[in-house]
């Protein structure tokens, strides 16, 4: 049987979502887990398959992940069961039973990543590690004009990461907003696209920043489209700010 | 100069307010930057005063210190020097210069402390370092009753752990309150007092919580008062979830 799990997990210490040799990470957890609960046979492990991969220190809230097991376990066991086992930094939100061609991966016809800018003169001991910080003035309105250049479908090349090894770094952004919680200090960034390439919110959360503050012109992001140069888009806003909030299928 | 401090601090990684060899605690942090701030020759350090002593992962929003320093830096300059050179778990929310006589612990009238209850069936993982947790059911209105047997002028002595070297386990609370946070599924206590002994809080709040889930019955505050012995009281609820949240001179 094919389960499709919704989980939520706090990114501080896990060094991301893949697995890797000697570090803590989400799917190193998760396989982990899954076969202590299946009692699966150790040559022939259960792997997981994620719709995404979150890098070290990035958080979510809708992340989702595939297996399969044959124990026949309802839903509702496999979520007690999940959670019973998981340490306190991750919690499965959701579990279905799905049919045997589901793909959280090559399925997810979107995302939606949400960005938190606390703007604080010195940070908030209790937000450290779930929010980016920027104390410098920042023009609002510039910063919610300058957004809409993002949305549409584009070539983002300027705003990946090197060491991203995809075919084409065409994506479409479907939304792109940004919201003022006066309450909290805080600048709220929403990003719905079909795909997003490595780092690139967190390269656009950079961009907009500087756009706001004055440090680069209003119509950079179009700039960046046309070079197609890292190396111009400059800086990466810190993971501890970042949630990937939903995956659509 | 004599200086009054009041500062924020995210308790997860401190090992309590009081200093410690070998151990990262409030007072050793704090004392390290005064002295960097004073470039205090190091054979006659500076001391602070705490207006209490939390414990390991035990938090603030409105801790008080003192100190006295020489150099005659305004209250603003003082805040500022703090919070660039502090780490991003501790805060100076207010900094003021007082008079000679003024002492942190000794001045203090009363303090409120809060702390948060998480009811979910499983820990959300953003609040695992944040808040207590009890999952079985609770009867709110039997917690709300309960809790104001608290009130007033008693012998907390069924309420304070061993190695407390209190002459007096006498204190007053002001009041004692409990709300319910419905979209966080949260139970807020707040306690005010003029004193707290040590871990009374945490006591207080595992004696309320097993009378809300009938595990014991609701007129033990009484009995506790009579009995003056820690052994009756039983549980300890977690650090996590208490708050140093203002100290009242």
């Amino acid at each position: 049987m094919r389960y499709k799990l919704t989980l939520s997990y706090d990114g501080t210490e896990f060094a991301g979502f893949q697995k890797q040799p000697n570090q803590r990470t989400v799917e190193g957890v998760l396989t982990h887990v899954v076969n202590k609960i299946s009692k699966t046979d150790s040559t022939d492990p259960i792997k997981i398959f994620g719709a995404g991969r979150t890098d070290a220190g990035v958080h979510a809230m809708g992340q989702v992940i595939h297996f399969d097991m044959s124990n026949n376990m309802t839903e509702t066991s496999m979520l007690k069961a999940f959670n019973s086992l998981l340490p306190l930094d991750i919690k499965i939100i959701k579990s279905e039973i799905v049919s045997d061609d589901f793909h959280a991966r090559f399925d997810a016809k979107g995302k939606h990543y949400q960005y938190r800018l606390y703007l604080g003169n010195f940070m908030d001991p209790f937000k450290r590690n779930y929010v980016g910080h920027w104390k410098y003035s920042l023009d609002f309105n510039l910063i919610q004009q300058a957004i809409k250049n993002l949305e549409g479908e584009h070539d983002f090349s300027s705003f990946v990461a090197a060491g991203s090894i995809k075919k084409s770094n065409v994506r479409t952004i479907y939304s792109a907003d940004v919201s003022f919680n006066k309450a909290e200090s805080e600048l709220i960034f929403d990003f719905t696209g079909n795909g997003f390439l490595y780092n690139m919110v967190r390269i656009m959360i950079a961009v907009l920043t500087e756009i706001g503050s004055r440090r680069r012109p209003f119509d950079d992001i179009n700039k960046l489209f046309v070079l197609k140069d890292r190396q111009f888009a400059r800086l990466t806003a810190p993971a501890s700010g970042l949630y990937l909030k939903k995956v659509f299928y």
